[in-house]
């Protein structure tokens, strides 16, 4: 593609309001141009991209054995309310009604139409399992949209969809699915990580969320530094257990703490490490009024609350709460069993020790409260958000935490979805099961941005090969001098041969400075940069550099690499 | 791909509600299904048939120099707004807001999006010509969705625009356009005809719709049995000219016609032919009355009045209207110019002639009305539809009519959008004017629809070969005997051959009878199917059959038909 003619204008400043770097370069690179708030149109350079982003995944699935289809994104409202997800998307939900008053959603995912689908096509265990997926536009009203595509409200994903005779049999297709997504985010140069993710919107059981790591990242990743444990920060414990024993201390004592409603001035006022402190959390529990116990020092992850009284749910109190409860005195809230339905406690409050705790009495702590003696503790459960050096649950070594973006979702669904819609299947024996489902979702768009944080520096994007818009960028620098139609005849004969060769050649051939040439160049980031100039030819060489290194090298650019094979060409060029 | 694996459902008898033949093998083949009214999804099969009617059509769009984008389906409506289209789509448009209430419409076509990020692109004459291009799902709320494909709600477009500096150079992409169209359907194996056509809700000057001729077509198309003249029957016109010269005739005479509105009756009653009957159309005419005269025997083409009186808009008077307009007798108007503010006639009135006509009386007509003696014309326009016969309007020979189904149109838009919303661009001069724009469509999922309708027989869907979801259908047949083993392994052998020499098959390998693995084959259309039998292999050989022609022949399948060549391997069997 010569660039005199390529709809594309690259911008020299950052645009206002794009706020991390991958934005910033999509933008400066022309890669995309916003439509509406979190709306994209892609251009020319983008949309080369993203068909190789998807035809990566494509040929992945493939392999795998999933079978490629097309559902619609105006979806019946209808199949939505029968799962009852209309409702837990809520405003997330892009809605509109037809000129009948009929009523639809946007897809943002689509579990409800596949398994009504399958429903009517399959029947008979012999016809399981199955593995369905589309690449096509999804939507999400996201309350933000930021960050360019990381958090758009249309975006391309690929979702696919396994249906079983049961879980073992799904277990299988996840894992093909999991190894799939490996060499999906391996092909696209991505770092990423494999981690124990939280279900959201989809619900089920066992899924992976698979992490690119970057500064970005709108998640916090637990990993271990030993062994292979990684978990979403929402899901991660730290290993731990309760110990046994009371502890040796002082009989508890209330003491004056004038307007110190929180843990940092109580704990300078009285002399004491914050985690010698007990912070006690008030919530809802359906109605009645909880706590949950942790170390002052630490925070209650509210996903592993959540999950510990599950079915029942949990609410943090906000402060309009706290004047039915009386008895829980904001700021200074003790573990008084009898005041509340439940005390639960991280393992981490067994450490037989002394706690200065709340009084539950305004402007007032008590110290030396020893759990067994001063306060009860109903449950026990993993309650503490995991912090960096603590114990990986799995071997005990430190765990670390860095920011990710999530680029695809694995997930075991089982039989929410098949129940709720009929999709039943006969087993040898004629009686009629659910069929046991799996979904398995990549952001195709949303890998764009994960690759661009990765592979950026001050000067624009460094695709990796396999993702770039184009192999080669060639540029020309015709020079003022006699010798500059000689160049350019040169520099076409060799865009020429690229092409006859099979590589995907962005030509520069404007009527531009060499420093504005360099300059796109780099923005854009085609792996190999080749120049043709004045100066070289003189000595019969063009010159090559490597986008990602800076690398240099001299390419002899005699009659014969014109009419070299195909195959020395590319060996030569790429 | 192994049938036994596929996801697939044929179906033995036609669907309920499928009205045409494309309608129902898309359905009975599982290329499709319906999620809801005029919405389907795109099963396996079928989205292998979408996928390459995508690619030939970005092939030669690449070809002829258009550049892949995508624009957002989602789009501001306030864009719709500025160029008026949102109250020209009326109830067609999916309208819908988001959580802060902000309007967006689902795109049915991209012109104001485009135009919008060009104006913020291109700036100069030498950025010009440029030609964008997207394939993307499209949306048009029908009043009636209809025939599957045909009339769908959500449908695969694909649509490109081009920005000029001129008329002269948009013809130019105009010509290269309707060229690659003309190599699309060739490819896609259509019997087609580029008709001139109506703009419809796009606006613009010149254009030409792409029309597959089948017989379930929505659209009339008028052609020339001699010359290359086409033309879409809403602006079809037939070779005439206004006669000089009066008619010799008796005196007008009004005759009794009790109870005669019609225009059969009357003929009847009066015993002459329906010709000679002068058909008066009251029209409304922004708020005023006209009246539009062809011959008894002739209907006004609605299309070729509304240009006639354009920019005014004319109104077939509907029977409530009449009540105003005491002097114009329904079922008995006559050509009274004096009652109304314009008579406006077809060059076919002219003829010297004493017409038979209403007069202005309930149950009475006038004999013997001559034009210039008896009643004026104030204009002179074509009006009246075409009808098979009728003389060319470029060479005079005979004109037949067929139907059609509208697979693409080009457009030549002129400033009307880039004026809208500030697509300028400046001279060399250094002065600004409004781009000239030109715009594109090709239904893709369309094209489908058109290509069943044309290749099927009553055993089912027969794919041209550049279509077709897969190149070779691969029967086994292992019989009950002891050679069933053999039979199995040559057919998994020649699956491997025919795969490794990059032929795509369909394997039959299904525990089912040979009755319904042949009516499946002849179902799903396959262009070529192999079959791998007992009584062939006792021969060493495989039949090949030809699914267009039904053409039988065979195959030696020694061991050498498995170690030959993939080239040889692919001629012998295609």
């Amino acid at each position: 593609m010569r660039m005199s003619r390529l709809f594309l204008r690259t911008l020299r400043d950052d645009p206002a309001g794009a706020d991390i770097a991958s934005h910033r370069l999509l933008l400066r690179a022309g890669c995309i141009r916003q439509v509406a708030s979190g709306v994209y149109a892609w251009l020319p350079i983008g949309q080369r991209v993203l068909a190789k982003v998807a035809q990566i995944v494509r040929e992945e699935m493939d392999a795998a054995g999933a079978q490629e289809m097309t559902m619609p994104i105006v979806q019946p409202r209808e199949l939505w309310e029968q799962t009852k997800r209309d409702v837990d998307y809520g405003p997330l939900m892009f809605r509109l009604e037809d000129r009948k008053q009929a009523r639809y959603n946007l897809s943002p995912t689509a579990e409800e139409v596949i398994t009504t689908i399958v429903a009517g096509e399959l029947e008979s265990y012999r016809d399981l399992p199955m593995n369905l997926y589309q690449i096509n536009w999804k939507y999400r009203d996201e309350l933000r949209p930021r960050f360019g595509l990381l958090r758009a409200r249309e975006f391309l994903m690929k979702d696919a969809y396994s249906f079983h005779i049961d879980v073992d049999d799904l277990k299988r297709t996840y894992q093909d699915m999991y190894d799939a997504y490996s060499r999906v985010f391996t092909r696209c140069a991505l770092t990423f990580r494999p981690v124990e993710g939280e279900a959201g919107e989809i619900g089920g059981d066992t899924n992976h969320e698979f992490m690119a790591m970057a500064a970005v990242g709108e998640d916090d990743v637990v990993w271990c530094q030993k062994c292979d444990y990684a978990a979403n920060a929402e899901v991660a414990r730290r290993k731990s257990e309760t110990v046994d024993g009371k502890a040796d201390a002082p009989a508890r004592e209330k003491v004056h703490t004038p307007d110190m409603p929180g843990i940092t001035a109580v704990a300078e006022h009285l002399g004491v490490p914050a985690g010698e402190l007990l912070k006690c959390i008030a919530f809802d529990l359906d109605g009645e009024v909880g706590l949950a116990l942790v170390p002052g020092d630490r925070d209650v992850n509210p996903a592993a609350l959540a999950q510990a009284v599950a079915p029942k749910r949990a609410r943090l109190l906000a402060d309009d709460d706290f004047a039915a409860h009386p008895h829980v005195v904001k700021g200074y809230i003790g573990p008084d069993a009898e005041s509340v339905a439940l005390v639960i406690a991280d393992p981490m409050v067994s450490a037989p020790h002394g706690w200065v705790t709340g009084a539950n009495e305004i402007d007032h702590h008590v110290r030396s409260a020893v759990l067994g003696r001063d306060f009860e503790v109903g449950e026990w459960a993993d309650l503490v958000a995991v912090v960096p050096g603590d114990p990986c649950p799995r071997c005990g070594s430190p765990l670390s935490i860095d920011r990710g973006i999530e680029v695809g979702q694995v997930f075991e669904l089982g039989t929410k979805y098949s129940e709720a819609l009929g999709a039943l299947y006969t087993d040898e024996a004629g009686a009629q099961h659910p069929m046991v489902m799996g979904c398995y979702g990549i952001g195709i768009s949303r890998i764009i941005t994960a690759v661009v944080e990765e592979h950026h520096d001050e000067q624009g994007i460094a695709w990796p090969a396999e993702l770039a818009p184009y192999d080669v960028h060639l540029v020309v620098i015709p020079g003022k001098g006699d010798e500059a139609s000689e160049v350019i005849k040169t520099a076409d004969e060799l865009y020429d041969a690229l092409a006859n060769a099979g590589v995907d050649v962005l030509y520069d051939d404007r009527d531009a400075s060499p420093g504005v040439k360099f300059a796109d160049a780099d923005l854009l980031g085609v792996p190999v940069r080749l120049t043709v100039g004045a100066k070289g030819l003189k000595r019969d060489v063009v010159e090559r550099k490597l986008r990602k290194t800076g690398e240099e090298s001299e390419l002899q650019i005699t009659d014969d690499l014109l009419t070299v094979s195909a195959e020395e060409l590319r060996t030569a060029v790429l």
